[in-house]
């Protein structure tokens, strides 16, 4: 793995696109952005701009574009960079052409609902003897794809690897750290859209930023619960890829998390209605993990128990605020 | 100290008047809000509210008004709740008429500039024989006063006097978590608002949200270095009273500090003119103790030096950008 790596991004939505682009605009750059349909590839040709994904932004000229899964045959880095519901499948309909050699890296936020596995696990069942890394950690597409600096995380099991791949993946203004904790950034790229929801159903209901600002505060303490429970390590929470994150999506309306809670928040409960976002699927499954090993996850559990309809808010808010005040 | 302790908060600014709004709700509350003018005690009488602090905002009828400072002559608890420059004259000036028993409460979020010194240890100086305790957290005051839900800490040098502390100004929406770290509260208090002056500069420069998030992770390992040499605890610093805190004061623009610090990312340079907000001082507080100690605290160096006129804003970012990246 050097300077001329050749990378393939799988997944042309906004994230995959950003990503593509930065490692594209360094010198010698081979990358390829893999869409799924010859139209997009093409029209992203064309105009060398993918305008559905990233409206109004310019992409390097040194970005190929395709359809032809068989570009992933001799690629050196390959990167997963769609919704992690669509992980399993995807492994499946490109694992047969991907090189034996090649590192996976995931760039998806959340865990498999079904299994309740982290998307590492679900490439290392469905890729097996692939390495597999994660990168994850506050970087919004647009302000990736804008030059805007932007620092994230990528973690691999041998420290080694993870330089490797920050080294290859990163630009000028886009700074990859490298860590070996792959659990702990996993988990927090997961566990911040359920604290992001929890945030907008405070805002939402009209309680405050104090009151959001609390909510952040232990909720954190709560991610750090879940994530050393699991086997992650505490400082991970604490760095870009926990509270980074979290802040990011807690705080701007960019958010499609914030903005689900927000709504729940106005409603006062779940109307069973409307597409659910990442920090819905991590809710249910965080709950349900937290209450097999025995972690304490208040917020987590009121957050899922909303969406499922089992709780309206107020009866939450209450019950959050009427727990009995412990040491910090 | 008991349910009818008698609370005396000195200072009738917006967060002082919350403070003592909060402690009157109670039952059988004592509780004087002590203005330095007789007339504004006398106008808060005659409206029951604080017009000037907290606009549109009725205090609880239990609240007693006074300019008189003997009333602190029987005070169990006395809350100071005037800025931290402030806080050795007020002690000189009311340090006589304070009965022996009594606790002091700092409540203001600094250090004294021309010494460096915590406002407990100025506190202890010039009020010897008190037990000095300290509350700070993500409070603003309007949401506090508005009875919207609001967890802060307050920190004393035995548990038990934080709990008995937490229990007599606590209410059912105002929640005080105890601690025992005096000077990590009170260092998370200070420091965020050097934060949030960068988060500011970023957001002036227009760095975008993603900037902000990564500088609100990094500046809170920064928090965390400085708080662990200065005798504190880093599980402060993640708490309620240090990133909580960061959070709320680096994403509200209800906050001075952000505003300051939004203007110089707009200039792109400090002009000279205008009040400074509290952080400018503890950046250079700060900036000055980090050298002698040899903590690393870029961030803060870099506040401490756009504010003094010694380095524009372009050139910190592209320094801060160009450190070499290491492991998380």
């Amino acid at each position: 793995m050097s300077g001329n790596s050749k990378i393939v991004v799988i997944g042309a939505g906004a994230f995959g696109t950003a990503l593509a682009a930065v490692a594209a605009a360094r010198t010698n750059a081979n990358v390829i952005l893999l869409a799924r349909r010859e139209e997009t590839a093409a029209e992203c040709r064309r105009t060398g701009r993918n305008e559905p994904a990233l409206p109004g932004i310019s992409l390097p000229a040194g970005l190929q574009f395709s359809a032809n899964k068989t570009v992933l045959i001799d690629a050196d880095i390959v990167l997963f960079a769609m919704p992690s519901q669509e992980h399993r499948a995807a492994a499946r309909s490109y694992g047969a052409v991907i090189g034996a050699g090649a590192t996976i890296v995931t760039c998806a936020k959340g865990m498999e609902q079904s299994t309740g596995r982290l998307l590492t696990d679900v490439l290392d069942e469905e890729l097996p003897g692939h390495r597999i890394a994660v990168l994850s950690g506050p970087g919004f597409a647009a302000d990736i794809a804008k030059g805007l600096p932007t620092a994230m995380v990528i973690a691999a099991s041998d420290m080694t690897l993870a330089k490797d791949l920050a080294a290859a993946l990163s630009g000028p203004t886009f700074r990859l750290y490298p860590s070996t904790d792959r659990i702990g950034v996993q988990l927090g790229g997961a566990l911040k859209n359920v604290l992001a929801i929890a945030c907008g159903i405070v805002e939402g209901a009209g309680l405050g930023d104090s009151a959001r600002a609390a909510l952040i505060s232990r909720g954190l303490a709560e991610m750090s619960r879940f994530v050393t429970a699991r086997g992650g390590e505490a400082d991970t929470v604490r760095g870009l890829s926990g509270l980074g994150d979290l802040v990011l999506t807690a705080t701007s309306h960019q958010s499609r998390n914030l903005r689900f809670g927000i709504a729940l928040g106005r409603n006062g409960r779940a109307n069973g209605s409307g597409e659910l976002v990442e920090g819905a699927f991590a809710a249910s499954v965080a709950a349900r993990v937290a209450g097999e090993l025995g972690v304490e996850m208040p917020i987590t559990q009121a957050v899922a128990a909303i969406i499922d309809g089992r709780l309206d808010v107020r009866t939450a808010l209450e019950q959050l605020m009427s727990r009995p005040i412990t040491q910090e």
